[in-house]
């Protein structure tokens, strides 16, 4: 048996297409519509409220759109709108905090893992609060790095300034000797080489896109809904708005072009 | 003859507040209301069309609220906005654009203007038109710098790292020896002493938020509009929702506390 429909996937912004090109590469069969709410990106630095509003409407519109699965892909949202949506919606519904948590927990031999994100993720101690959930033995050291966003979306991914900014933000985790970090947020991907090189020798990088990649092939096979057509998946994109710069930022996430990109205002 | 209606201020987040410090400094008795739209800020990545949209809304709810005179003093929507609200705006409106060009035109000795702005004031061509109807002889050099506003916001306001990331947006406009500069975004104030030091010798800053206030002044003098009851005026805030850190970021534009402030869902 086969199931056609789409795989929908929603994010602030475009940051989510990380998680969309880790998608296209495990389960290049499955068609994907993706939901970037890119009129009032960021949610990184909204209210709870807020985002749980936005991430309720746009949940709604992909399950209009016949989602078979929901993959919140923005890491605030999964944060601060993951469990209001799973009571609610009849299809499976995944964040990118629990799978992160659950590579992490596994890939942590001191049991000391460091979190990277967005204000309003680390405030919410959502993956401090799934790691425990997992192993109790476990410490989580968190930091807040609000510049990494806009050094992604404006192509900063090396060079001497990055180096400095990025080493400010991950010396208190350095000197708290974490051993795995999670990069809490769709667009620090895009800065892992300078990360990398700047977290204490031998830290094992979680890249939660990845992650919660191998999440959804897992639930789509427990629930018997994988596409098995053999035929390459489509990709659907709808935004809120057009911004500047648009197929410049988008292709740097996604690693290919946007091609079937529709605004939505009404949903 | 005193008008003690309100002067509406509005902008897309909290960075307006530089505006309204400087016309509490020259209009101390004026009432002021102030709209930040925190929801959907920024609006220096956004389509045209959108912000026209969220512009006209809150021109509306401060119409509503009884402004005397409405100031725009968002660089951007100032940008793309301002003709459309005027168009259909029965008391006077105002933007930063035009008041800043006006200073700029008449403080350049050597007829070449440096602006800075966000990328959608950069490339609205907005300032250029303005200073090129004031004097077609002066020649006008622009450059985004679109790492600002989150440096401001995050209080990255000197060291090392601002210096770089200001010095490489500076240097294409010091190679054309501009000598007057335009601060085209209400954040950029924050940044000034840097800008300051890294700008060629002898450059005039022009702050739009200083001007702008200048501007209001004169044309509530003209129509008669100024409120002469000699009290200290209110300031009161509408804000689309309250982010996190609101109020220390909040503080660091107006120069004080932010006490009145109501937040607005519909409107």
């Amino acid at each position: 048996m086969s199931d056609t429909r789409p795989i929908g996937v929603f994010d602030s912004g475009l940051g989510g297409l990380t998680v969309v090109k880790a998608l296209q590469k495990l389960l290049p069969s499955e068609t994907i519509i993706y939901f970037g709410d890119t009129a009032r990106v960021p949610y990184g630095n909204k209210s709870k409220e807020l985002i749980i509003e936005y991430s309720s409407e746009i949940t709604d519109f992909l399950i209009k759109n016949n989602a078979k699965i929901i993959v919140v892909a923005c890491n605030t949202a999964s944060a601060l709108a993951l469990d209001t949506l799973m009571k609610y919606v009849s299809v499976p519904v995944l964040g990118v905090i629990n799978p992160g948590a659950r590579e992490a927990t596994k890939a942590t031999l001191n049991k000391h893992i460091g979190l990277i994100g967005t204000v309003a993720t680390v405030s919410s101690g959502a993956y401090e609060n799934a790691i425990y959930d997992i192993d109790e033995s476990v410490i989580t050291s968190a930091q807040a790095c609000p510049l990494f966003v806009p050094l992604a979306e404006e192509g900063w991914l090396e060079g001497d300034v990055v180096e400095k900014i990025v080493k400010h933000y991950l010396t208190p985790l350095n000197e708290k000797e974490i051993d795995t970090l999670i990069l809490g947020c769709t667009h620090y991907p895009l800065l892992k080489k300078v990360i990398s090189a700047l977290v204490n020798e031998k830290t094992i990088l979680i890249d939660s896109a990845e992650a919660v990649a191998r999440e959804v092939q897992a639930q789509l096979s427990t629930f018997h809904l994988l596409n098995n057509s053999g035929q390459k998946g489509l990709l659907t994109c709808y935004v809120t708005d057009i911004p500047m710069r648009f197929e410049t930022v988008g292709k740097r996430f996604l690693g290919s072009s946007l091609d079937n990109v529709q605004t939505v205002h009404e949903f």
